[in-house]
């Protein structure tokens, strides 16, 4: 028989993870069935994200259950196999648990990329889940320009340093916010970002008014709270904002600073897309809206009311039945006859 | 001698309009000059942006001084013209001010489209501002897809009601949120919205809950506030949300209901997109990042820092420090020696 040890959730933390609500016990391992693995876990990965699943607010898959084993990200070595993909002596990949063995499923983990002539540990560190976050979430989302100025928050972390050289590949000027001289040290000398501003020691937003007098174009935002709130002041006209985290709240019980923690979390948790406009961002395109709201009004697929009011005189009470509802459709002043 | 009568801000109004704030006047029209045309306006167009102009909130253009014309859309017909592109009789709209006569200058103001046919208030209420608006707004950044659910707030004003048409001309499900009866028998009846919900009669979470049971997937946002919460919390993932107005808060005082107003109408005025992303929601293009990551890594513009602690019996203490800012680089727990 083989055993394994495994931390187990034993109890929702409240605030601050605490001493008890996980426990580490050794418990049997059992056999793999037909299309499982056994994995020899070599790293585990640990990830802010943990603090969400070890909770009970509405998250982006299911939290563990209490008593479950506590789920984590994991690399290591097939120590034996029903699976045919995943033969004896693979590295692979994935989620798992935080374990010294998992069982793991063909076609849920993957085989270990970019090894070759790099320690595993940062191979893990860089092709893992937290490369995939940084390379989606600052290009797909981010859309750098050269030029723009970007700005990362926990700057020095697993997520942080890849998007902020991305950052520098792409030609932008990069601001990381880290906590702390060593952090900013690295993330300028060792990294290349062009500044840092160390959150415990600084104003974050006086740092920002002297590194980007003229304004960010892109926050890749992991932290959330005043540090978002400070960079979010300072962002320029359409900006993109790819929201990748919020750990300053993850241990907070109620309200946080800096606005209602539900609207952030609620666009994290569910992927949404917020987008600001102004109409007049699409006036080189209002030709081609008038040609097809003109074609659905001559088919009949489209029909407006408009609230049309007497006297330019009276224009000043007109527009408080905007706030009020009291208009019934497009509020317009007649003021002079239309033929 | 010709004159125009014009409204102009008095003061910037504190809260609800009021008496006061603009005074109306009559004084002497100047003659255009070159390049310029002078219009009798027929229709002015009263929106709720009008408000944001007043004030000297952060907006997306100058606000009115105080002294000056208040601005708003207009349409009216050229009188008297030094401009080549504008000979006296052309029907424009655009941008002027709330007054009987405005100078406009070529270029800046467009002839009248859509106009055969219809009466011209409809023309303008459709083809102005507002259609630009509704169109853009929603096929641009709500990309509606067939069988998805829309929710509009605003729903019978002169944004709201187009909008809910090209939903269900996209073969969307058309939840329309008005205030009262009339209005909401409207949308329903006469514009073929599927649902529609009276905010001022009825509790509009408990309403979307009985007529989208399976979530939201656009909300087409002009209002703001606590009906707009009502419907992010009842967003589906992948939600688009069109941040085209906030109307609750334009007289506002200070905090407003439902979260800091800041953070919304920075997002509003600026234009900026916030997206929420979870990496897995990449897998299927994992391959392409870790090609390219390894591309830059081989090329020494990429490196990466592990912070790789010993012992899965201690994990439960490591996982803290990624709130403390205790770690430095991905954080990793060696479970087993890497080979």
């Amino acid at each position: 028989m083989t055993t394994r040890q495994v931390w187990r959730l034993a109890r929702r933390p409240e605030g601050d993870i605490d001493k008890g609500d996980l426990t580490f016990t050794e418990e049997e391992q059992r056999a793999p069935e037909a299309g499982e693995a056994l994995v020899e876990v070599i790293y585990l990965s640990l990830d802010p994200t943990n603090r969400i699943w070890m909770s009970d607010r509405e998250q982006y898959m299911p939290p563990v259950e209490v008593g479950d084993p506590m789920r984590g990200g994991i690399c290591g070595r097939v120590v034996s196999s029903r699976a045919p993909g995943l033969p004896e002596g693979t590295l692979v990949a994935g989620l798992g648990e935080w374990a010294s063995h998992v069982i793991v499923e063909e076609g849920k983990v993957s085989p270990m990329r970019g090894v070759e002539g790099l320690p595993l540990a940062a191979a893990f560190g860089t092709f893992g889940g937290v490369g995939m976050t940084a390379y989606f979430g600052l290009l797909d989302i981010g859309q750098p320009q050269a030029g723009e100025t970007l700005v990362v928050s926990a700057a020095a972390g697993g997520v942080g340093q890849i998007v902020g050289q991305i950052g520098k590949i792409k030609g932008c000027r990069v601001i990381g916010i880290a906590g702390g001289a060593e952090k900013c040290r690295f993330i300028t000398e060792d990294l290349g970002f062009d500044h840092a501003i160390d959150y415990k020691n600084e104003d974050v937003g006086a740092a920002l008014d002297r590194l980007a007098p003229d304004g960010v174009d892109i926050d890749f935002e992991n932290v959330g709270g005043p540090i978002m709130q400070a960079v979010l002041e300072r962002m320029n006209n359409f900006g993109r904002i790819p929201l990748c985290g919020l750990i300053s709240q993850y241990n907070e019980r109620g309200e946080t600073q800096g606005g209602a923690p539900a609207y952030w979390e609620t666009m994290l948790m569910r992927r949404l897309t917020v987008r600001g406009f102004i109409v007049t961002d699409f006036a080189p395109r209002f030709s081609e809206a008038a040609a097809q709201l003109g074609q659905w009004l001559a088919e009949g697929r489209l029909t407006t009311r408009q609230d049309v009011r007497q006297g330019l005189d009276r224009a000043d009470d007109y527009v408080k039945l905007l706030y009020s509802g009291g208009n019934f459709g497009k509020l317009l002043v007649e003021v002079s006859p239309p033929a």
